[in-house]
């Protein structure tokens, strides 16, 4: 309340801000930010607690644009309150290696919070800052010690609500009752078709009623700033529900032709800058001017902001007196690192012992290092007792009202959900005190691709335990039997794609996972048994690619990964046996690790001199870049018993050796045969 | 109204096969069939339409059973209508190779509309059936003769409810108002974890209702067959909006076990088996066995429904006199065949025509076939004016009420949600009248993964104009620019991925895909523009990959596809002029279609005895199948000007150049370099 002149000086600012850059750059979205610049001005300015100086402060209140392409409000205000975002980097938009990129990106910019941009997304990962928070609160306030208590605020637009990423998501938070998340719905009628009414006509509020949240409607956007508070502030009181606030705005606000589509994806026209400039008293000749009036005023929030974060410090600081060892694990996950010698925990296996499945072995991972990494958040798609992703003891994160659980619980119920599971994700990765992991059928993996990527390029740890992992899953049939997924997600940058063959290789595949701190992976499970193998170890695994059987003379390498390795295995016998041909044998549960390892080692691993044949029931392509023949299934699944499936598909000791034969016969003409690990050049990085 | 013995007895026969396929099978899910057997009772006998001696007939009631895990209701209900489905093939469910795979499969089974059981997929399918219906009638149907009035039914579980992918389709059917959906959500409250409380506690009918559907509850869908009636009927009176039929259900009714999870997805114990057939008056030492009674009586329905489709052929021989045309354009969509002649349409052109994006060739192209291929059926998630999907003249498929088109109309904004645009395609497709094609950034594709992979296993002819391929994209930036986005379709069996490099690349990708009638497509085109190439036709481009410009003495393939072909023809004088080096190119526009030519013409392309050098702009993963070498990006993209982002990347003459030295020098060493394109053996197919 009590908004004057300097408020709207402020908030032209901002939309002046958003149309220069666009401008300078001639390229970018200014409609979206000169809408939502009141909203922001309210939000930052009378709520939001954060110190720019200070943008990893843990109890900040976090915000989140889900409408990234909207980035230039959220570049302006951090500008403005003063994070290290100078002028020349809003000059910079939209250009070559900028912190200033075309859609917000967490890595590289000051105070953004998560990466956004692929619609839906933002508010997912807002939803899991949101679970964050309160699962952090849970486990380490303590009376008159509330020493995480922010909120999470999203902004988000039509497509956001359009996508059903975010459906899924807003489901979830209802039903989790998250009270300390407040998302703010840019409702400007206009989407880069036209009006909205051309495809979105759903009642949105009913609709996010349905799901449990509190919701209101603030019918004037554009000037109506007590509204906008009183909305914000309703909503921060209402503790078990989280609340959409449905702002009425006009997309653009300011320029001749504010209300349409044309000012949502292009710059303004000079002209129309020029009177948009006059109108709010800027100089129309300058760009980028920005008055120390307006520095001043939301300096002064940012000094509050610093002032708040020097008072929890000291709350902290007597916390730690009182709860040292919460305060210790606190400033440890902070860190990303894990407790000392958590490792110690990993199972070990020798040939002795029993088959099982990866599925199984990983499920006796968590459930033996859960007590000693304490970060370790879990859930599943609604496949918990398929992926065996639930250790024994484990409380739901739930809202106690349930029954069913309470916040401090470490395991969630997601649902029939993946793609919001892996947005989630994200999210929890991103408030900085949790290790996120979940599970599904690798095959659904698939469904999740849009959060998968953006774990990947955010560079977060969070670990999918992607179970049933091939047509091994049997009678689900081709449906649900992955072929082209692990050449998906093996062709992703920044996301390790593992898929072990017994126990020793699935501890490795965690050992990796969980101390890769700027990297997410998937590990890819089977649902059938596969024995111990002879010659893995823990430390050959964490190679991602290893010599699991060597012998002298070999005429072949056989390479493989997950179930089929112990079928190589029984080939390799069969071919020595029956065509007298002497195969080593090469395990490979990671490329992305093995193509860490110096080339000496690779080449020790996939060596010169004689021809390799890789065996994996799913696609081949991507195996060319390691082995000279390669064989796979190139086309879909089959429905029936396992064994059957894979006797169908020739994937047996017999099946194996005919196409080893082959690949010696077809080589053996090639003198010096040369390793497909020698490569011409290096890739770029 | 007026049910009987009869009627239960049948019903009972439906769950009592489903108990014994699963008990058979020892696989499969017993619940959802004995749950939901008396609403499909009512539904196939009462009110659905359809002659089992023939399920291609066009105007057959379409029905979904979108939670394809219960798929045993639905072979059961096909076999006991009388359906070319065997007790012996109920017998073999879940076998390699039978009829009856774990979820259902269009292609394989007759009577089985779309492949489902990747949750939420089914609804989309509906919602596709659906708009499909509704348009073939405003184009078809004349006064007195209705010949395309069926309704689309669909099943739906409350996994699908929780899929993101559902909730996008519902909104845009509650959007277009369709009133020939009605869908019945089988209200059991159990999933895999467990009761739904613990994930799933929105307001279903609610949020249905703020879709703008219309939304009648059945309390007892258990024995109250009269409701379930009633409330079917009320359903077909609503005309202007689809309809959800929330009816609860009892999973696993009748096993000792029922309403728990333990009946969701594994068979019932011998014991259960032999008290509920005690209890139903079957023989519990007896499996598989259906009473002729039953049979007879479904029979009936049978015998209405061959009756009813001999009627309408007599409809049909009437309009086939009065509309001649009309009645030759649906036969021959039927069959799936273009139009004589169509592919004069086609656009042609010479290196002297202007360098034009790839997307703007293929606005080009629809606009220049639209007129000759009517059952073309476009639309974008809203990116209309970027994708350039929308001929000019085109209009809207919308409920006239909006003012914004009718149903006749051939365009669908399909709004912010692309992996409903896929499902719902998959459906278009299946109906057999229409040709369905949308838009998106290649990107976002990958949104739509779940769908993309059913329209390729469940063949279909769907095709995706993905546009803004690469970094070429410019500013959005790395969250917008694809990296393994080809190579994971590339990797999808049955899918053909198009990148072509100009306009006659793209007028042979529309071609090969139009008449490619089992195969979906997708056409990745660039937002930047491309120079027409010497050496390009339609002809060579229907190939998949061809010599665009050979050269005697060649020391070095240069393989590219898309915006990079023309920097590799710079390439090439470069390293004539610079380095003395002469360069073959070869343009591969489609592997998948390159891979279908002789291996002699393959070599012909990628001959022995030279080097090959692949130059793609994204994941070289798959590369290596083809090309000795690799250039391409293994990590994620930049923001900034397309040209300054090629740089940086540099894929430039000079950029290409350099590694192509790298290649020839690397393999100079080499006698007898052999083509990637011999193999030791092939793969199974």
């Amino acid at each position: 309340m009590g908004y004057g002149e300097i408020d709207q000086k402020a908030i032209n600012t901002i939309r002046v801000l958003a149309v220069d850059a666009t401008f300078h750059s001639n390229s970018g979205h200014p409609g979206a930010p000169m809408g939502m610049a009141p909203v922001a001005h309210v939000l930052f300015n009378k709520f939001m607690k954060f110190n720019p100086k200070n943008p990893k402060w843990l109890n900040r209140d976090r915000f989140v644009l889900s409408n990234g392409h909207g980035c230039m409000l959220q570049y302006a205000l951090l500008h403005l309150f003063g994070y290290d975002l100078t002028l020349d980097d809003l000059k910079a938009f939209r250009t070559v290696d900028s912190r200033t990129p075309g859609h917000p990106e967490a890595h590289d910019t000051p105070g953004i919070e998560v990466t956004t941009g692929p619609l839906g997304q933002g508010v997912c990962n807002a939803v899991g800052l949101a679970i964050a928070q309160a699962h952090t609160a849970a486990v380490f306030n303590k009376p008159g010690f509330d020493i995480v208590d922010n909120y999470t605020y999203c902004f988000l637009g039509d497509g956001c609500l359009m996508e059903g990423v975010s459906s899924e998501a807003s489901s979830l938070a209802g039903h989790l009752q998250l009270g300390n998340l407040i998302c703010i719905y840019d409702d400007n009628h206009i989407s880069i078709d036209g009006n909205t009414n051309c495809a979105f006509t759903e009642n949105v509020a009913m609709r996010y009623e349905a799901y449990g949240w509190h919701v209101v409607v603030v019918d004037n956007g554009d000037t109506d700033l007590d509204s906008i508070e009183a909305a914000i502030k309703k909503c921060q009181q209402v503790k078990d529900k989280p609340s959409l606030i449905k702002l009425k705005t006009t997309i653009g606000y300011g320029s001749l032709l504010q209300g349409t589509h044309s000012v949502h994806g292009s710059p303004l026209k000079a002209d129309d800058i020029k009177q948009l400039k006059k109108k709010w008293g800027f100089d129309p000749e300058k760009s980028f001017d920005v008055s120390k009036e307006v520095y001043d005023f939301y300096g002064k929030h940012s000094s509050e902001g610093a002032a708040a974060e020097d008072k929890w410090n000291q709350l902290v600081s007597k916390y730690s007196q009182q709860f040292s060892n919460e305060y210790a694990d606190l400033q440890r996950r902070l860190k990303g690192e894990l407790p000392q010698g958590w490792q110690k925990s990993l199972p070990i296996y020798t040939p002795a012992d029993s088959a099982v499945a990866t599925r199984k072995l990983s499920e006796t991972v968590l459930e033996k290092i859960e007590g000693a990494v304490p970060e370790l958040f879990g859930g599943s798609a609604d496949l918990t007792g398929s992926n065996l992703t639930r250790w024994k003891s484990a409380v739901d994160f739930q809202p106690k009202s349930t029954g069913l659980g309470d916040y401090a619980g470490r395991y969630v119920r997601y649902g029939v959900r993946e793609h919001a599971m892996g947005a989630i994700m994200n999210g929890l990765a991103a408030y900085g005190t949790i290790l996120p992991y979940s599970g599904t059928f690798l095959n659904f993996v698939s469904y999740a691709s849009g959060a998968v990527r953006l774990s990947a390029l955010s560079r977060v740890r969070v670990i999918w335990v992607a179970t049933h992992d091939s047509i091994g899953l049997g009678e689900d049939g081709p449906t649900h039997q992955p072929i082209e997924t692990m050449a998906h997600f093996r062709s992703l940058p920044n996301c390790m794609v593992w898929r072990p063959a017994d126990g020793n290789e699935t501890s490795a595949a965690y050992y990796v996972a969980l101390t890769s701190q700027h990297t997410p992976s998937i590990i890819a499970l089977s649902r059938q048994n596969l024995p111990q193998l002879e010659g893995s170890t823990i430390e050959n695994g964490m190679k991602g690619g290893y010599v699991l059987h060597e012998v002298q003379g070999a005429q072949i390498t056989l390479v493989s990964t997950g179930s089929e390795v112990c079928i190589c295995v029984d080939a390799a016998k069969y071919l020595n046996e029956k065509h007298n041909i002497k195969a080593r044998i090469v395990s490979m549960p990671c490329f992305e690790v093995f193509d860490t390892q110096s080339k000496e080692y690779r080449l020790s691993v996939l060596p010169d001199g004689i021809p390799s044949l890789s065996v994996e029931v799913m696609s081949t392509m991507g195996w060319e870049r390691y082995t000279h023949e390669q064989f796979g299934i190139n086309r879909f699944g089959a429905s029936g018993a396992y064994k059957d499936v894979y006797k169908k598909f020739e994937f047996t000791p017999e099946g194996i050796s005919k196409r080893a034969v082959a690949t010696v016969d077809f080589w053996k003409g090639v003198s010096n045969i040369r390793s497909p690990i020698n490569r011409a050049f290096q890739q770029l990085i």
